[in-house]
């Protein structure tokens, strides 16, 4: 009986080369944060569905997979159970969850260990989180995040040092033109203000949120639906247009909007945060690739303070990395006013960016450095100890398990991407020597096998 | 309103210091994987549940974690669906499941990726998986697996690397006294044709499987229950009782059992296995930490050659490790005789096993290696350049975020093990010097500024 084999849809397998790759992005990243002192935590890929409903809006709520109870599930339902619907239903068969993102189990964590962690807490996870969302490309029902938060300070060093950090995790990858841009909820709090639509600021976000999907004449008509009257969105469209270098757009709202307060503690802090990152650097800020954009929104209500986004220019690949400050992400568990600021790199996106741009080095591949070939009994049984004494060098080594044809064992190693193939047949092996083969250049030597190790450690690492 | 906080029955928080003793762990697995030519893999966590009930026995189907199928599961049930009960229901709901182990997530993944593969195909994965036995000590819902699998050569070569394997593995993580147990299921077989029992070594194995927990009385009667007559359990009982060196163990099967076909097989193997570790190692085999049990049986049904199990020894944790040869694992998936032989690491009873031991390093928290303390804007202002000097070369470094009083701060680089505290007052930052503190020893100097780097890359690194 033949099964019809697959995955689940919007999820995917990871072959070697794949693997690798991720890893290189993911260590690049695990070291900068370290780097900055963030320290790692991960919690069960399983919640309890009370901790993760109603943090991610309906819609979210709709995405979550749900993990039907253990053993007899069906026991306690009754027919008004049944009758009241699925969605309603799903609530009593499934009391746990997988993961929609990390802030919430990162909030969640927070507070079930306050009395173990010092705070300011720093924490950086990378693990996958899990949605039901239609398939498309560069959009996966599973995906990594690498989120890195500091919670229990309303110190801005945090933004400066995220800015700082997004630089070096690009400096390591070598993605060199892209831009962080960045804007404050207070501004768009003023801007509301300004308008005349005080407390709207969060249908503001949400509509020039959409920016870039559905363009300023979708911006227009969805601020017309959401209640804002034609000369509010006129007055506000200028604003938006407001350009030019961080400190130019600075200083054109702190004159526009310096009679109201919000616009005071935004201006405040973004002259702080430039302050800090040109003290930190000794460079002045028109040499980071930053932007002060008042058009950004970032649609998550739980936004309080500044806010970024990170976009890698002329790839045709949306955000890579996002993030801000919130003020009572723990509120919800019963901590209130623990106020904090994360970011989070999407690991698929840089993934695509870096393919995009061609930025893995040659070798990410985990394959061994060498292959032996054997013929026969005899000579398998000369090459094992050179097979472990390559091993005991830290040279990746395998033999090839069989006495295959010779043609057989070196198609193995070119599609494997093997650089390196040893053989040894008994005339060699009566002279205590072996031939070896470079599978890119195609050159071969007889070397002596005392010196085998030596000479590949020295091709390997010093090339 | 507070919320009930909590996690799932079964699941784990990872704070930062354990979360870098799993890696500690699971570094030193994957670059013995990668020493030795296995390559990495990753499988989604959810897999269709076609692809994962049948495989585990009935009790492992009902301990599979299914997930409710999204948006509205209920529209196709039927009355008669429910009146089945729930096991029925459970699979008109739920499409698909938590990964239960990662060895049918890799032989469905050969089996669908079989053309873009090199044969050998060798693989590591590590992975959590998910289970929903009842917890109790040492047992849990998500725990993580590392798997090494070859398949698609039936060379005996693989069984010897995989005992190097686990050797180099123990050597680097410091465990000294451990046993690999090794038996083979042709040598079981042999045993049920001996006594009279042909056919039946199935259920001898899952009978002996229990000798640790049940003991030998405990698996007379188990053995009486399984259908196995007195005499046979008479004929059986010294068999299992045959003790002395692998070289003697073998030598007694091959000599009692020497007319089974099977028996040879199984003898022929082992004694290959014994050459081979010998001309990899020069060593006589007595100096390999091997013991050839013939009552290791594994309970696995797909299990057909050579069978291992690892055991730490004066520690009471169950085996850490175990394997075994297997003749048709991808079979079910439609593809007939592919051979292969893998085993697995436990991680969270190796991570048992090192804390018994007390085997993990001082330091492998990731945190920071040096924290600076700053009092006011002047000495951050001070400070940064430096903070961003020691990242620079690689140094963990961070500036306590906020100008708190001294004795907050240096509490905080305490509860952190931060091993060394920076301070600068105006009067050092005059000099362009600091403060250093060893946060172990109390040892305390003023350095200038231009030395610190220097002073604790020293420190740090050739400490």
């Amino acid at each position: 009986m033949k099964i019809e084999l697959g995955i689940p849809k919007g999820t995917r397998d990871f072959g070697p080369e794949q693997v690798a790759k991720r890893h290189y992005i993911m260590n690049h990243i695990r070291e900068v944060f370290e780097l900055f002192g963030y320290e790692p935590i991960e919690t069960p890929a399983m919640e309890l569905l009370s901790v993760l409903t109603g943090k991610y809006g309906e819609e979210g709520d709709q995405l979550l997979f749900r993990v039907l109870n253990s053993g007899d599930f069906w026991k306690e339902v009754s027919p008004e159970d049944v009758a009241k619907g699925s969605a309603h239903l799903a609530n009593v068969i499934c009391e746990k969850g997988l993961r929609y993102d990390l802030t919430v189990p990162f909030a969640r964590y927070v507070v079930m260990h306050q009395h173990e962690l010092a705070f300011p807490f720093k924490r950086y996870q990378m693990q996958p989180v899990w949605r039901g969302d239609s398939p498309q490309k560069g959009r996966y029902r599973e995906f990594y995040q690498c989120d890195a938060d500091v919670v229990g300070t309303d110190s801005l060093l945090c933004e400066a040092e995220i800015v700082l950090m997004i630089m070096e995790v690009f400096r390591r990858l070598g993605i060199e033109d892209y831009t962080i841009k960045i804007n404050h909820r207070e501004l768009l709090r003023a801007m509301s203000e300004w308008i005349g639509a005080a407390g709207q600021e969060q249908a503001l976000c949400v509509a020039i949120d959409k920016l870039d999907k559905i363009g300023q004449e979708g911006v227009v008509r969805e601020l017309q639906e959401r209640g804002f009257a034609q000369n509010q969105i006129q007055q506000l469209l200028p604003l938006f247009e407001v350009k030019g270098t961080y400190a130019e757009v600075l200083k054109h709202f702190a004159q526009q909007l310096k009679e109201l307060a919000s616009a005071k503690k935004a201006i405040e802090d973004l002259q702080t945060i430039q302050n800090l990152l040109e003290e930190a650097s000794g460079q002045p800020l028109d040499t980071f690739p930053l932007m002060l954009d008042p058009t950004l929104a970032r649609g998550l209500s739980y936004y309080t303070g500044a806010i970024f986004e990170v976009k890698v220019n002329n790839v045709a690949i949306g955000s890579v990395s996002g993030g801000g400050r919130y003020d009572n992400l723990t509120g919800t568990f019963g901590k209130e006013g623990l106020t904090g600021v994360g970011f989070s790199f999407g690991l698929d996106r840089l993934y695509d960016v870096m393919e995009a741009l061609d930025l893995f080095p040659k070798n990410t591949r985990a394959g061994v450095d060498v292959m032996l070939v054997h013929f026969d009994t005899e000579s398998r049984k000369g090459l094992l100890p050179l097979l472990q004494r390559l091993r005991g060098a830290s040279i990746k080594a395998e033999l090839y398990p069989q006495a295959d044809k010779l043609k057989k064992q070196m198609k193995y190693a070119h599609k494997k991407g093997t650089p390196w193939v040893l053989l040894a047949g008994s005339e060699e092996l009566q002279r205590q020597s072996v031939q070896l083969k470079n599978m890119y250049t195609g050159e071969q030597l007889e070397i002596s096998m005392d010196e085998v190790v030596g000479f590949l450690k020295q091709k390997l690492y010093n090339g």
